[in-house]
């Protein structure tokens, strides 16, 4: 093991040892192509003898494509996108796809990074929620790369978007809380917030205005400028010592309103959900702690993540088609924090 | 955006498009090889103008390696696990290296995904603790593909492994424990423990014994057939329903803590840290939440990643070299669950 270079088997010396030609090697190895059943069992037993892999690069090379997909995320620390990168990376390992993790959190390094990956000649992107540009993703759907966003705004042409229905979540956050008896709603979210986070408020707030103009209760919204668990601390810090109790929280994330819940608790000696009701949104595992038991609205990201693959993998067929948008269903998952 | 090949610009294009010969385009792109000022701008100007990428592809095809490294993780819901996801691909992109994810917890996807990994003539692999076979690096290792591994045993030759100081995180939390006045103290591990956990929990138990001989303190040890939080709860309804109340519990990782503390607290009525102080391991986000504060043995996922990724760019230099082992210290974060 001394020699510098990599060792890796190549086509010829699998052709040389089989005593047939590199096309023939190569025919072996390319699914529907035609050639000798002697041939192709000499060609495998030479290859399965040398440690033959058949080189996916040259292949790539030679189709103009990989099983490379380009996966862009934003960070590791909120739970609920870290989730959704297993899923992801399951359903592309379905399709024999591998995901090439590209962290959008430092902005310097991205653009290096994804330069690179356009070198790599990628099969497709699938950027999650969170800050990378549209812009980035514009550069590979001008070089015909298919692209498919997971909980993002709609904004480019040619591009899947597959979304949590964030509508209907507001809706059912809102009626949760009005049916069990709250009055001073309100909503709470990071000043930060991802495209779904405001869709949730809006639909929530939205939902609340008959009620509101009925005087049947009052609805208002924090937006925090820390973000995740720390987020739900400073609204609690904000909403709780003012004296004006609200008493149904609808929170854009899980974090933030583990956040709010344990600062409400301990800070203000507040009884969850006797005093003040709080609903979550994503069911991550920390919902069902017992400490939390969050009355949460739940995200498929299993479904969130193969419907995204889906669509990149048949975008990969056919480049030129309309943007499609699916809604993915959310339901209620009731546990202690509400009534 | 009717046509269905793909748009690659070629370095044909780009000669072409500078009046050069194509082997000029590619010195220009080819760091350290000679060519005219002039020629260069020339490139330059023509790559720009046509959104030319070096085709990095074609660079591992005649250099032997890619930006590439294989980085193999066991599924996305350990928390420590996911955050060092997160600083190795910090790491890597420091050194403009791009992660290909691949998840080992669907051992029949892993072979196959081994393989296409194989083909992509990666420049190296990282493996986290878990699950994967050795055998697995094995394949690797015999086409002089480096290897480095993460809070692993080690057992294959020219492999670099980069551990926590588990023997010294296990002595700190026995000795914390002991000096605090425990005297009925408890390991709690899950049976399907990593290497890491074992480790621990061997430095917890020798650490202890001469004080047990001296029948200072009794010590034993629980492995939950669970996993995770919930292999913590077992252990609290085994440990605490038999009445033979632990007042001092090391757990193996903070997740098993968190589901040990919960069921103490809320099915048994136990005050932590009053009646029975409980010690995790890792400093997991969860561990500085109000809701349990744990005092632990904390891990530098960092420190770990950057020194695995050192290890294994080093190794990409020079293939031949004995198998190296560095141990990360581990500190002691003191929180409300020791007294």
């Amino acid at each position: 093991m001394e020699q510098k270079d990599k060792s890796w088997v190549t086509s010829v010396d699998v052709a040389k040892r089989a005593g047939v030609s590199r096309s023939a090697v190569s025919r072996t190895f390319t699914p529907g192509a035609s050639v000798a059943p002697e041939t192709r069992a000499r060609v495998m037993e030479a290859a399965q003898s040398l440690g033959y892999q058949v080189n996916i690069l040259a292949r790539s090379m030679n189709q103009g494509q990989s099983n490379l997909v380009g996966v862009v995320i934003t960070g590791f620390t909120d739970p609920f996108r870290v989730a959704l990168l297993g899923e992801v990376t399951r359903s592309l390992s379905e399709h024999a796809l591998v995901p090439l993790l590209m962290n959008a959190e430092d902005p310097e390094r991205l653009s290096e990074l994804l330069r690179i990956l356009l070198s790599y000649k990628i099969s497709g992107v699938i950027m999650t929620s969170g800050s990378p540009p549209s812009a980035v993703a514009t550069e590979y759907l001008q070089r015909q790369v298919p692209v498919a966003m997971i909980n993002r705004a709609r904004d480019l042409k040619g591009v899947d978007v597959v979304n949590s229905d964030n509508r209907h979540g507001g809706e059912l956050a809102a009626s949760t809380l009005l049916d069990s008896g709250a009055k001073r709603l309100a909503f709470v979210n990071t000043r930060a917030s991802s495209f779904s986070g405001i869709a949730r408020g809006k639909a929530f707030l939205d939902h609340l205005a008959p009620a509101v103009a009925k005087k049947r209760c009052t609805a208002g919204e924090y937006l925090a400028d820390a973000i995740g668990y720390q987020a739900g601390q400073e609204a609690a810090d904000a909403l709780l010592a003012s004296g004006k109790l609200p008493d149904g929280v609808f929170c854009a994330t899980d974090l933030i309103a583990c956040g709010f819940i344990d600062a409400a608790r301990s800070k203000y000696g507040i009884d969850v959900p006797a005093q003040l009701q709080v609903i979550g949104f994503d069911d991550i595992p920390m919902a069902a702690l017992d400490a939390y038991q969050l009355t949460t609205i739940r995200q498929d990201a299993g479904d969130l993540a193969r419907r995204a693959v889906k669509s990149l993998v048949e975008r990969m067929e056919k480049f030129a088609m309309p943007g499609r948008l699916k809604e993915v269903p959310v339901t209620l998952v009731r546990r202690g924090t509400t009534r």
